[in-house]
């Protein structure tokens, strides 16, 4: 076992991985950090592949990891789609969860919860299976039926409450559980990481990176992926970030911008809708310093995109859409001759009522 | 280019393999096989990392095949299962597709049309997307809304016939379109092979292969697989086969033993209800060949392997647990302390309908 710590990223806090402190610095109240010593040695396969860049190696594997990568001339740039929607839960969520559920069980934990309106809770409760652990998702009354239905027959309890913010709350009450909070857990940026290691291997370095950001665990991810392998000297340049957020929720926007921007509704990018992420002012530093933009899209910006998607073959959900509308709005400032990674980050095959009903009228 | 061409099993029938013969022997109606010279040489990602074991290489990808393997003890042995449900239309039929839509391409069509109750319509409408081909899929009526509308997402157009029987029939009225035929054509065996080369740099050869059999092109694709690296001296044995049919329909069974066995009905596994299998001689003497066996499944069987395989983690339909099912209805002939290689063939948010009906209630 490595010796991994907690680090508080603004004060001076610092203490062993093993010791509990939920995500939060006791001192201070910042998101935590994990420090350890990191080595890039890929070896084997899947997700373990890059285990000597983690803080400790996960036991289990759901076959989480090695998704493909398709490049495609697009607009007079080469897209890198990373399929992250082939992942075993069908979404890229399983990177950090498979971390995140063998930290609960070293730590003895026999149950764990989690606040989702999704592709997290299907993640959390498929890993919970693989631990012998039991998953609690608390998830508000109106997430989608197939969502809840999956989480069921992955042996996990739903716990329904009125709205996203609620379960927010009401996760809180189960003291006895392990909370894997994505949304402030680290280990999920760290899982994210990988993607960038893979794509180093498969296609090399991009010039750009485009992700959707809600709670950043997938933006910091792959850029501070490609900061640790600049740093080890593997690769020569970290690839310029480029955010995409929707006009309805745009935290990191106006933390960079100091304004906000209207527009047209995003709700149908879900998986974006994070008014307050933990880590924002973290992100708008690391699109500060590689000269990096955040940009925003609305719901008739996502709809073009995901059709187009499927008319690529690529079957996602609409999240995974925003980055590649998002790509279309910087077209005049980037390109064209370059390289720009894009993750599919999540299935379409749990949203086909959406798409049906979206996209099909308009064909 | 290789040089490859068309050969008939049965009589001495031989032709360039860019000739149009679509896949029945001109001379005596047998279903064609390609001969062509091969190589071990794996390279790069993906399902063209097999690209020596190929006739030719295919042009494009969808990001088909390298799915991960999982080792799961169980019952005494040890369970390779091999998460074909990850490809990207969400099945192993995309590693035959992707042979046969770039052979079509080659051929200069500019449409395919393909009958199927499933899987294969989803992955031929995928497969033309990508290179510019129009896909005609032809199913029955009662075939799943949700795989309708995905193929429709695709691009493809869906011709609804009464029953399967008449899909067949419809097919062969579009003469001026590739007819892709996997029940006859030996690019989707070629195709399947390649789990076979993944299953051994992952994880050596099994003892056993325990696949369902439909139209047998994923059992002779897994058993070809490796019989062709024992040629080539990479590997110094070729696993013992078990087919897994239904008891509803049962000709490998009644080809192999004389005789039909009485039983539940097993059509929840609908992938593997192929009334006549054109290579069902071949089947049975691979069998034969091999000393293994085919084993009967019904509903209940196939239910509760369902259920154990989501409470494993892996989101599987239906035709995915005829195997794993088979596996206990041959534990007392084999093992303890075998390796049996368990292919899971398709996804389940395809059926989450279905899986929510029968699997929750019996919680």
């Amino acid at each position: 076992m490595k010796n991994a710590y907690w680090v508080c990223p603004l004060c001076n806090f610092k203490a062993n991985v093993y010791e509990k402190y939920f995500w939060r610095c006791p001192k201070c109240g910042s998101a935590l950090r994990i420090d350890y010593h990191y080595e890039f040695e890929p070896k084997g396969y899947g997700l373990n592949r890059y285990a000597s860049m983690f803080p400790f190696i996960p036991a289990k594997t759901a076959g989480e990891g090695a998704t493909p990568s398709i490049v495609e001339l697009i607009a007079g740039n080469e897209i890198i789609f990373k399929l992250e929607y082939l992942n075993p839960s069908g979404s890229f969520k399983d990177r950090g969860t498979c971390l995140a559920i063998h930290y609960a069980h070293q730590l003895g934990f026999k149950k764990v919860v989690e606040d989702t309106s999704g592709n997290t809770g299907i993640s959390v409760a498929l890993y919970a299976r693989k631990y012998n652990l039991k998953a609690t998702i608390v998830m508000p009354r109106y997430a989608p039926y197939g969502k809840k239905t999956l989480i069921k027959l992955l042996g996990g309890e739903v716990v329904e409450t009125p709205t996203r913010g609620d379960a927010s709350r009401k996760v809180l009450e189960y003291t006895d559980m392990f909370y894997v909070a994505h949304i402030w857990n680290p280990l999920y940026i760290i899982g994210a990481s990988t993607i960038a290691y893979e794509v180093f291997e498969q296609e090399g370095v991009p010039d750009y990176i485009i992700t959707p950001i809600g709670s950043g665990g997938l933006f910091l991810g792959l850029i501070e992926g490609f900061e640790k392998l600049y740093e080890l000297g593997v690769v020569d340049k970290v690839p310029t970030p480029i955010g995409v957020q929707g006009y309805s929720v745009q935290p990191v926007y106006e933390e960079l911008y100091g304004k906000s921007l209207k527009g047209e509704n995003s709700d149908l990018a879900d998986g974006i809708l994070v008014p307050n992420p933990p880590r924002k002012k973290e992100i708008a530093e690391k699109i500060k310093r590689y000269n990096g933009r955040v940009v925003l899209v609305g719901n008739s910006d996502i709809i073009r995109a995901w059709k187009e998607l499927f008319e690529k073959g690529y079957i996602v959900e609409p999240t995974s859409a925003a980055p590649f509308a998002g790509y279309f709005k910087v077209l005049d400032r980037i390109g064209p001759g370059k390289t720009i990674l894009i993750p599919l980050t999540g299935s379409g095959l749990k949203t086909l009522d959406i798409a049906s009903k979206l996209l099909t009228s308009r064909g």
